[in-house]
C-alpha cells in the first residue's frame, strides 16, 4: 500500500492541528499533504515542516489521490465523508465515535491490538481520548490476567470540547481576574473554578455517552468482550490532559509489586509511584503517566491507580497517526 | 448544660471566620462570642452582628466561663489546648482530625447521627469536609438497606488546604492572565488550569490520610462498621465545595426509583436528576446536592450518584453550629 499522500479532514480543529504537529514532528515518511476544512477556512495558510499550504474544501472529490485520509471531524461530518473516501480508495482514519463500535471497523490503540489494523475495510477507529489514556495504563496489567470490573471518574479538560472550550476557559480565566462577569456559552456554566459532572447526553440508563465509551470502547481495545465498567465523567478548569482515577478488579490475583514491574516495562507510559500523574506533566508530549499504585480496598483481586494523559495527543492525535504508521 | 458563652479557637482561618458567619446567620442564641486566636491575630477586630470583637490569645486561661468552644485548629493545636478546654469544664467540638477515631468521641454529622452527640465525654469530633458531604448524600439510602461497599473519587476545592490554598489559587488566576510565571507553595504545582490526585501523606497501604477518613469516618457516622471504601482524593482548582463521585453497593437491592423518593425527602440534601450538582451552585450555602443517580454498572446491587456540597460551610463550619444547636 502506498502511505505517501496525507490528508487531514478538519485541519483547522484543535484535534486537526495537532495532528499536523504530529506528523512534523515524527517526521512522518510523506510526499503530500492536503489539509481540508469546511468552506469559512478555505485559503488560510497553514506551515508544516517551515512550508505554507493552504487549507483546501472538504467535499466529496477532495479525496482523489490520497492514500490515507486523518479524520479530526464530527461524527456527522465523518459519515457523510466516509463513502467519498472509500471511493477514492483512502484509507479512513477517523477519529469521531461514528464507526467505532461497527464490527466490520477496528478500534486501534497501536500499542495495545496493532493487529486489528489490517482487517480493516477502509476504516478505522481513534477510540475515545478518556478510553485511551485508560487503557494504555491497564492494558498490560489485564495481559497478567483479565480484568473483569472497573470503576473510573474522570478528570476531563477543556480542550476535549475543541478550540471553543479552551477559549471559554482561557477569556473567564482572564475575565476573572479583571472583575468581569463570566460568560458561559460552550459549557453549560462557568468552568473556570468549577466542575461539571456530565459530558455529552444523557442515555436511557442514565449514564453519558462519553461515560458509555469507557465500557464499550475497552471491551473491544482489550478484547475483553464481558469487561463490566462504571465510569463518571467530569469537566474540570484544565486546560488539556485527561486524567481518570481508577480501580479494577482482575480474573487472578495480581500483586502491587508484580503490577509495578510489569508498568514500568509498559511502552507509551511513565509508571512512578512518587511522582504525581498531573496534565502540568503530560500536556504537549505523549507518554502516559501512570502512579499512585495500591490495592484496592473494596474489589477482591483489585488494584487503584491514577493515569494522566495529554487527550489531544495521545487521545487522539498522536494516536491517529501511530495507527498510520502501522501501514508503512 | 448552659449554651450562653461560645468561643470560637482559630477564629482567623477560613474554617473560623465562616463559624463566625455561620453563627450571625442562624442567630445562634448566645449570651458572649469569644475569639481566640495565635499572637499574632490578637488585637485584629472582627465583626459579629455589626459590632466589633477583638481577637485574644489561645492560650490555657482562655476558657474559663465559656460553654462551647468551636475548634477551628490544627490536630496539634486541638490536641495541645483540649485538657485546657476539658478543665475549663467546656464542651469541645472540634473541626480537627485528632480525636475523630477515638471509641470515647463522637463523631456526628447532626442530620445523621444526632444521638451520639450525647455520649460525649466532653470532646465532639467533626467529621472530615469531604466524608460529610459524601454522607449526607447516601445515609439515607443506607437506611433503606446498608451500604456494603463503596468508590468515591474526589474534587476537592483549594480552600481545604485553608486561605493559604485559597489566595494560591486566586494569584496563579492572576499571574496567568498578566502572563506572569505562576508560584506554588502550598501545593506541589501550580494548581490552576491542573489537578493533583494526593491530599495529605501517603500511608503505608498506598492510600492517602484524606483517602482512608472517607471509609474509616464513614463507618463511624452510619453506624457501618464492615463498609469497605476505595476512595482517591484529589486536588481540583476549585475556590469552595468539594465534589464526590460515588459508586455503592447495598446489603439488598434499591431501585433507582426508590432511591429517588428517598433522596427526594431527605433533609439537607436538595436532589435533581436535571439540575447537575457542581461548586458554582453549592458555594456559600449549606446544602449537598445530590444529582446523576443511576443505577450501577459494575456493584450487584449498586447505585451511582454524584455530590456536591460546600466543604467550609456543611463540611465544617454549620456542622459544627449544628452539633452545638443540639445543646441549646
Amino acid at each position: 500500500m502506498k502511505t505517501n499522500h496525507i490528508a487531514i479532514l478538519g485541519a483547522t480543529g484543535v484535534v486537526g492541528k495537532t495532528m499536523l504537529r504530529v506528523l512534523e514532528e515524527r517526521n512522518f515518511p510523506l510526499t503530500k499533504l492536503t489539509l481540508l476544512a469546511s468552506e469559512r477556512s478555505v485559503g488560510t495558510i497553514m506551515k508544516y515542516k517551515g512550508q505554507d499550504l493552504m487549507i483546501e474544501l472538504a467535499c466529496p472529490e477532495a479525496f482523489t489521490g490520497v492514500d490515507i485520509v486523518l479524520g479530526a471531524v464530527s461524527n456527522e461530518m465523518a459519515v457523510y465523508f466516509a463513502p467519498y473516501i472509500k471511493a477514492a480508495n483512502a484509507l479512513f482514519i477517523d477519529n469521531s465515535s461514528a464507526f467505532r463500535m461497527d464490527p466490520k471497523v477496528p478500534l486501534v490503540v497501536p500499542e495495545i491490538n496493532p493487529d486489528d489494523a489490517f482487517l480493516h475495510k477502509g476504516i478505522i477507529s481513534n477510540p475515545n481520548c478518556s478510553t485511551i489514556i485508560t487503557c494504555m495504563a491497564i492494558y498490560n496489567l489485564a495481559r497478567i490476567s483479565p480484568i473483569t470490573h472497573m470503576f473510573t471518574a474522570t478528570y476531563q479538560a477543556v480542550s476535549g470540547a475543541g478550540q471553543a472550550g479552551l477559549d471559554e476557559l482561557l477569556n473567564q480565566t482572564d475575565d476573572f481576574s479583571h472583575d468581569h462577569a463570566l460568560h458561559a456559552s460552550i459549557f453549560s456554566e462557568p468552568i473556570l473554578h468549577n466542575i461539571i459532572p456530565q459530558i455529552a447526553d444523557l442515555l436511557a440508563n442514565g449514564y453519558t455517552s462519553e461515560e458509555m465509551k469507557m465500557q464499550d470502547e475497552s471491551r473491544k481495545i482489550l478484547h475483553l468482550p464481558n469487561l463490566k465498567v462504571s465510569c463518571t465523567c467530569v469537566r474540570v478548569p484544565v486546560l488539556r490532559s485527561h486524567s481518570i482515577a481508577i480501580s479494577l478488579q482482575t480474573y487472578e490475583p495480581i500483586t502491587v509489586s508484580e503490577a509495578e514491574e510489569k508498568l514500568s516495562h509498559t511502552i507509551g507510559i511513565i509508571y512512578s509511584n512518587h511522582d504525581l500523574p498531573t496534565p502540568y506533566k503530560t500536556s504537549n508530549q505523549d507518554l502516559v503517566l501512570v502512579g499512585r499504585l495500591r490495592p484496592d480496598l473494596v474489589f477482591q483481586n483489585g488494584l487503584s491507580l491514577f493515569a494522566c494523559g495529554d487527550q489531544l495527543r495521545k487521545g487522539a492525535a498522536t494516536n491517529a497517526i501511530q495507527i498510520a504508521e502501522l501501514f508503512i
